[in-house]
């Protein structure tokens, strides 16, 4: 399934930063980098759960927060894109 | 049905920085702030076409980026919140 996830992490201090840094490569490792901080992953309920504690673990959660939304398998109409790509090699996640 | 709404504005000139606040603004008038640049919106598909393309014509397309997933009505499962709570309003559109 399509899984997408969007961050806010406070970047006012170093800590804040090198948070950001940690999360935003959990997700390039992961998925598609569609916005600066969006991110579609394919994945499976196993590894949508691991990936969603790794992810937890890495933020403040009193500072920063993360949201995940489940876009089911047919995904391929229920997403649309205006203005710039990302300048990130294309595969089947991203879609336009 | 649900809509989210996430954008980059690139905002390096004074130019963008104002669109971003003109895409703010709109998306503040039409939805729910659930982070920074992400909004979740409760539309009919008549309503969906025109903010779609009242945001379209507030962005600079060369340079700024817009993405619109459709939710459908049953979106009260498919969305997770970890960490910080946005300080905005509640309704019955924000999901945590």
């Amino acid at each position: 399934m399509l899984v997408l996830i969007t961050y806010d992490v406070n970047t006012e201090t170093s800590a804040g930063r090198k948070r950001l840094r940690k999360v935003a490569k959990k997700c390039v490792d992961h998925g598609q980098r569609v916005q600066n901080s969006v991110f579609e992953c394919l994945l499976n309920a196993s590894q949508y759960a691991v990936l969603k504690a790794e992810l937890t673990a890495l933020i403040d959660p009193a500072l920063d927060s993360l949201r995940f939304y489940q876009l089911g398998n047919n995904y391929q109409t229920k997403v649309e894109h205006v203005g710039l790509h990302p300048e990130f090699a294309q595969d089947s996640v991203l879609i336009f």
